[in-house]
């Protein structure tokens, strides 16, 4: 039984998404059971880190038997909440707002878009089927319909003040993907996904290779 | 003078895009000079944390009188390889692949597009002024080209077989955002950006704090 009162670190619990996907994906394929030693070699990881990932929620394998699939997929989306109903509301409907509809109202699990908001609405244009709402609607819309989670695609020079007006309309976790830092009450979570510092990231291990391979060749030309 | 040959840790790397963005930030508000606890204020960090990161590449400050902005935004542009062009494609333009076409074209730096690929590219389309060609084109738009990093904007279940062809026709570096992990040659340079992952992450997060919460007020109901 996995023991559900004991919280989890951050570094375990971002690897259990990782875990959920491998897992759906074999059981889409008829896999009945691995072991932690196949998990660790399709994740890049080691069969003890899974063994002790596992055991933070009391294990579900057996020695010699290894993990059952389903069961464990199961297990780990109940405790990733996959099947409740997080409510969440997106301000900024371009091409990445867009691109994130069409996720959220699709593939994704365990949550629930319920508003779309951005500043130059077109009266006519929905998206996943959602209307999208001038954000001047926000205030009444929060007050209405309670969304916990709000999804930023807007330009970061507006995010701070739209993030604190969010929370003062009782959102308790933001999806960041606007470009800046949210400086937000400790009891606000948020998760951020920064382009550009990935991009950036990037590049600059792509030439730092680059220049390691010609350090090795002696500083020839490639 | 910065230590140029020094390689960078990892943690270390992945926060230098944030102290760039902070201090192109302040380069555009006009502040001239910040003190490693001003950055670590607004960042998040300790100012000893930060004084750490920035003598990796042979330190900018001067005690009492902080970085010099423009001057520490300059190195460290040079540092992440801002100025310099590494040439990319994008494969899969649907939403998420057009909000990136716009980032990439728009404020993204020391990267550029060549190259637009899809499955079921719409002859007359474009996307940031690139037309779309069909992926059977890629090999010899790669023969002819060279670019050295791909974007794979593409389903899960096609992303590893089109990523080892990309890999043999001479890509370096992956910006990932298919659902799945790669297994590539050690080599080859893959930055993750699993948005599902990310997701579940912060729904945890949400309904774990809500937890915590209901057991600090004794399991009352909120």
């Amino acid at each position: 039984m996995p023991k559900k009162d004991q919280p989890v670190s951050l570094p375990v619990l971002r690897r259990l998404p990782r875990y959920y996907r491998l897992l759906e994906k074999l059981e889409s394929e008829g896999v009945e059971r691995i072991s932690s030693i196949e998990i660790a070699k399709q994740l890049g990881l080691t069969a003890s880190q899974i063994r002790q990932d596992l055991n933070c929620f009391g294990g579900f394998g057996q020695q010699g038997y290894g993990y059952g699939v389903s069961p464990l997929c199961k297990e780990i989306g109940n405790i990733l909440h996959l099947n409740e109903n997080l409510t969440a509301v997106l301000i900024g409907v371009g091409n990445l707002g867009r691109a994130l509809c069409g996720y959220l109202s699709g593939e994704a699990k365990g949550i629930t878009l319920i508003g779309l908001f951005d500043k130059n609405p077109n009266a006519a244009q929905t998206a996943s089927g959602l209307p999208i709402m001038n954000v001047d609607k926000l205030d009444d819309f929060c007050k209405e319909r309670h969304p916990r989670v709000a999804i930023l695609c807007i330009p970061g020079e507006n995010a701070q003040q739209t993030a604190e007006k969010l929370v003062n309309l009782g959102i308790e976790g933001f999806w960041n993907f606007s470009h800046t830092d949210l400086r937000l009450p400790d009891n606000i979570l948020v998760e951020d996904v920064h382009l550009g510092d990935s991009l950036m990231t990037l590049g600059y291990r792509v030439w730092d290779s680059d220049a390691s391979e010609n350090n090795r060749n002696g500083g020839a030309e490639k």
